[in-house]
């Protein structure tokens, strides 16, 4: 993939009921008052297919859903949505902020589902190739607050239907990739009050405009 | 993957109208006659989210889909059917016919769509470890024939809907497969009379039936 790009990449990460939603209209807001021109998107997702794998994976069903079969749906829309919005959108010389990226993946079919970091590696690769985040927020908390949170917002789709030991090895596991690669993330504590969140959110936004 | 088989693999493959289904039929027939117990099932698809995902493929659509999201659909609908289809039927003991498998994507995203055939060696290797067919059927007709008696069965899906000069690509692709691999093919000139074909099948499957 030949990437030659312009605008900044930007992902937010967290377990279910972190105030991923809530951050990323405060992320658009504060970028839209610096006249930065932003795509939003998500994963999975972002494209007119890449939202009808999404279905698919998050649709509760009777059939084992195998984890091969899992990671490759993932990573099947991730091709779309980077083909069609991403690296076009940065190319234009748009930002992009997407609701979930790579890591991701490392959290919760890595982790949470147990498949070795070196087979999403090589899809990582394949996938990939050199496009990687600019900055990634990562809002943590524990468990049990976000699993709360979730759950009053109405039915649960076929990941939150999981137990609090899975969202347990996915919290991990992103702290894992944070480890691996510190300058790249920006860890938020997410049981703070949502001006703390946002104050915290807005400092790490403001220097990240001065180095662009 | 832990593969113990017991029973024989079998896939049949070739491009559009060359007359797969009347052959898939005449097999289950011959092997049902000899008291082989057969699961018959078909690529993509072969579960109910495997078929769904037929679906996202098949369907035409206004959206460029990547290369790259066309073959991870393809391989996440394969991962499921291995896992929850083939291998399993086989460690029964049972016979496995399936309407396409692995050649069909060196054929259509491999020679047709022009991936790499590194590429997907890749996800083969991801996919499907060990396994490989016992035996495929080629069915090989020239493109023009086919494409006729395709177009007369109704409304084209998104890969009927090609060109010529595509298919001619896929049946070339088959071809090179042939040569790469020709202990594990049956070529078939699907151009003959009815009977001919399904007396060349016959032989095949009793010789296979011989030696297991």
């Amino acid at each position: 993939m030949n990437l030659m790009k312009e605008g900044c990449f930007i992902t937010i990460e967290g377990t279910e009921g972190v105030g991923k939603s809530t951050n990323v209209e405060f992320i658009r807001q504060y970028l839209s008052d610096k006249g930065i021109d932003l795509r939003l998107t998500r994963e999975p997702g972002g494209t007119p297919l890449a939202e009808e794998i999404r279905e698919l994976l998050l649709q509760p069903r009777e059939e084992v859903v195998s984890d091969d079969a899992e990671i490759l749906l993932v990573f099947a829309a991730r091709a779309q949505h980077i083909n069609q919005v991403i690296i076009p959108s940065l190319q234009r010389g748009q930002w992009v902020l997407s609701d979930r990226f790579i890591d991701a993946t490392f959290a919760y079919q890595g982790a949470g589902r147990g498949i070795s970091w070196n087979r999403i590696q090589q899809l990582e690769q394949y996938v990939l190739g050199d496009l990687r985040p600019d900055l990634t927020f990562l809002l943590d908390l524990p468990v049990d607050i976000g699993m709360e949170r979730a759950e009053k917002r109405g039915a649960l789709d076929r990941f939150e239907q999981e137990k609090h030991d899975f969202f347990e090895k996915v919290r991990q596991g992103y702290h894992h990739r944070l480890r691996a690669e510190p300058e790249r993330f920006a860890l938020i504590d997410a049981a703070q009050s949502l001006d703390n969140v946002q104050q915290q959110i807005a400092a790490v936004l403001a220097e990240k405009l001065d180095v662009m």
